[in-house]
């Protein structure tokens, strides 16, 4: 009843897991000055490794550039690449900050991870390569917590 | 750095494709009666046909059962079988609709699936197996529309 | 660490399971007059009949009363009843509402069941007598739908 | 009227109180790092040691782990284990806090306990084992304060 | 420690009880046309009957006049009437509505009464002279619901 | 037409006015820790001193308790005292913080009084007792602020 | 203190009163079908004609035109009219209505009035040109409504 | 200090204006059922005609399909064609309606225009093909009211 | 149409500019403490100098009395002033604050001018005295930013 | 079908590309003090370099102004002369922060860009000038994030 063509049924794109996938970065219009960059995905999942069922999670990822931006579609490949991967919430949030922080040498990175529920209790992971710089503006991530219901 | 243990890293129950997929049915304990039962799945994901690249969706569906409750780990399954296939926003909204159609032949059923935005236009799409029964309390859905920014 | 007083660590008022409440009324005061009563019951909690573990319900039951109005500390009773008692969520909901219902021969009554999510899936359940009567006022419930996380 | 197979109609798996509880510790993949773990648990349940009533509560953990992590099902069954005990809003809260901090040996955690109102009046309680060290990132809890009505 | 002087701590203009107060009508100026006047009233308190302790609601109150409008420090004084007087929230609300309308004869006549919790469980009240008018437009009162925590 | 049965309508309860009322306290069972307890009071009310009229406020009191906690019953009482008794706004505020500080003798206390509108303009009042502690974790009260219509 | 250059400190293009502005209109350039227009107008200020004081209000118009379309200066300049003129809540809503009726000759036409409180208590007009037609879309006017405080 | 390379900075892909724009059908494949489509378009701007500056509009549309799907790419670029295009609100809003009407053919078709304040007042445009079919679902848009500030 | 009785269509108590209107000042019950008061004004209004066109603003005033409090009355009075008065957004915000200062010999005060849009772009204004005594508790303003639509 | 006279249907005002633009500055008229300015700006848009697609942007600045206040007129055309022009998410917003900066010579500036999302992923850009000052107040920009569907 869905549509089914032949070519399209399938992922040609998605790096098979997280160590396949490059990560780029190109070179920073601002290297002078102290600014952050924050990207919003909403569009995470990954692979419970103890169920093998979904995982889903809402990343927000804020850094302050110093010689390399990250290149937004590799980025979003990156990510996509957690698609049929084993991960539990705490490491692989906190693994996705490290392997930004790596390629981008930035000044400074933070990454939060808001996991959807799983038991009653959804799990939301904060991580930041070091104290913030001073100067620099950095808002909230503003993520609304998990209420229940009502 | 993820964790990566050898049996972890696969997907060991999600069905294939929604064709390889099964939605069982248990019997309506209250099958005298008119009642309206609410799922609401935040965790849908499929493949865009034309660009291989993931898409995302926020499901809800009401029903009101006849003779059969949908049994909700099938259902999740089911819906899980859409993880690796190709389908486009209108289509897969209304063949899953159509399939518990099929399968619960419950009184009434209707599925809104509320899609992320896609070139700045998220697409939503709304259907129903006809006239809701006028005697039947069916609540809005009341899930916010798309905004942008600011 | 926590306080445990010898009388104090075991409840003593509720009933042991729905069967056992009692559920009250009194005479409406206003019985020459349609109009609405309800309640909302943030603090529902049963038990999963398949796993044994905690299930948490948020519950709205509206009503036109006829001669009767429910006693408001016997209905927290009941409500109460549910603590160690197993019940599915379409099948407790509705059974709740019957059981009002029964006691109070209202002129109409519905109940909502708003569960708290279960597999990353909530099950919400609308139920109601019959088809409200058009000259009485009944606001929507107006109970936020689950959204997951972001 | 509810369903009440034999086998179903008892909590199978919850602890008896907190002292019979075992929470289980898992090391921590990034212990090299400072990082937050927050839980947000709105399935919390107990007894008033006055009334013998229940009491519920939303409850929200954050902590930095050292060498531990809190495994996430033991977490749950011992939050469960106040089903059927008595304790109060203040004391409860903070014995929950210092529970975990004992067990996990972290280097910092808080607790936050949103209580229901009761008497027209809820208490929220606010722990933390000490200051939260510069150089983490700790979003607010951000859980809405009570309002009443209007 | 307040402010104390001798003139100024007892309440001079409340009216002892509903009995005692007079609700002033005044003419409408547009008796020709159906329109409705809302008044929203959240600072209303009473006394309950059984406990002796106060109650207090957010009250509001629609009608399509027809020769009279209410005078509205009269209803101001009206409603203050209440503040020592014992009253049951079922009953006070319909009371209050009856009273409106007998006092202005209007087309038509609602109050929505939206009482703070008890024992966690709040308790509204929808009340109306009969079917709205269909050529009139009367918007929903739009209180939000009592949600608990979290 | 309201419920008027001979004992019911009066308060037996409520202290004649905040001098005659008992602030109870009793032992903090973590006082070898620095904690916060936070009680929302949005049911407050008292006499306006210049008009004789009722005024409304939302209270929220946050305090860090040392040898004593307050004993909730008698603060739900201390705040009803106010019901019949006049005080200006900034005035009142202020000295219910200083009343439970000298009471409660607590290692740091705060008040937000939150009034409604009088003249289209509210006040809002905030008291602590001095700079709070930097090693205890003390959220924002969070009350929206008036923001007229629209 | 303030800027106070000579021609500047007074108004020089709000019309005195209501009678003296002009409400002109345009040719509607799909009087071939129906459709609505909304007005939004949240500067809504005139003069309590007990007091002397200025009112506020946020004011909200639908039509549906019908050969016709107010010219949107002119109907900014008619609303400013009111900005030094007695007028009654009730009345002048009404009053605005009336005025755009009579001038576009629309096929319907409603306007919400949603004032300021006074004495705790806002009031909110809603008038209409009479039953809306069926077959025209006209959403929710949705203004929140007044809360008070908390 | 852009970015300014010199194939970069030239809109390359965008119709010159509303009637150089072609929109595209695709067939529906569910063109036995009814069922709706929405598209929300935040990212609308066209010029004013009479002062040559940007206008912005958030669009929403609704449609059933009967044989024809709008191909979303081509919905896109004609919305996009209003870039450099004067057009009033009330008239563009309906236009942009009637053109998808006129395409597609659709069973039933509704636009809604919520247009950027000017002047202080927003206007919003809400226009259909007819009365809606009473057997199918169609949400409301769910917009928020402009509202001012505060 | 409107009411037009002839003592009643004009202010009778508005000062006609900033410089006529007088602050009064009483003493501070509590000036042996530091506290904060905050006044809400979402009624404001003056005159745009340029245009000679209303302009609105919601204005938030915070500050730490010394000796002396503002009179509530005259503040109203003081503010109402403007209404007729030409004055630009940042000019006329900060004098505001800088009569309270000179008025009230405060030992800290702020003031937030959130002004309605103009050309699509709204201007908030934010001064204060200096920094803030860090042992006082300022809650943030919170008011909520302006979005457009959407 | 849309409006089309001839004279009309072409931007005049603005300018070409953010070179030919100017930006215009007026004295301060309160220089002697520290005081924040925040401009907010909902109706950006650009070209994007790479697809010669539109994007949008919700643009904050804030600025602390030394001796001159940004024009407001010629920062309107001043961001509008992006809309024919191309630039990055990251550059454009730092450029346009570093063009006020160089124009008004503030005591500090920051800008806040809100970009709508593109590949479902949303890019939000955060620079300042420096350090804020310690003694002047300004509060978030509070732009709530970005968050998917649901
Ligand atoms: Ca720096
Ligand atoms: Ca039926
Ligand atoms: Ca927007
Ligand atoms: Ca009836
Ligand atoms: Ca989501
Ligand atoms: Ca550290
Ligand atoms: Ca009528
Ligand atoms: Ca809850
Ligand atoms: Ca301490
Ligand atoms: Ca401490
Ligand atoms: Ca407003
Ligand atoms: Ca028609
Ligand atoms: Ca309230
Ligand atoms: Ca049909
Ligand atoms: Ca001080
Ligand atoms: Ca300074």
């Amino acid at each position: 009843m869905t549509h089914d063509a032949p070519a399209l049924g399938r992922a040609v794109a998605l790096p098979a897991d997280p160590d396949s996938a490059t990560l780029d970065r190109v070179p920073n219009p601002h290297a002078d000055t102290d600014y952050v960059t924050r990207f919003v995905c909403p569009e995470f999942t990954s692979i419970c490794p103890v169920t093998g069922q979904p995982d889903f999670a809402h990343l927000v990822i804020d850094y302050i550039p110093d010689r390399w931006l990250v290149e937004s579609k590799s980025l979003k490949l990156y990510l996509g690449s957690f698609r049929n991967h084993g991960a539990f919430h705490e490491d692989c949030t906190v693994a996705i900050g490290k392997r930004l922080a790596t390629t981008l040498e930035p000044r400074w990175l933070r990454i939060g991870g808001y996991w959807y529920p799983r038991g009653g209790i959804p799990i939301d992971v904060f991580w930041q390569t070091g104290k913030a710089p001073d100067s620099v503006w950095i808002p909230d991530q503003g993520v609304p917590p998990y209420r229940g219901r009502g």
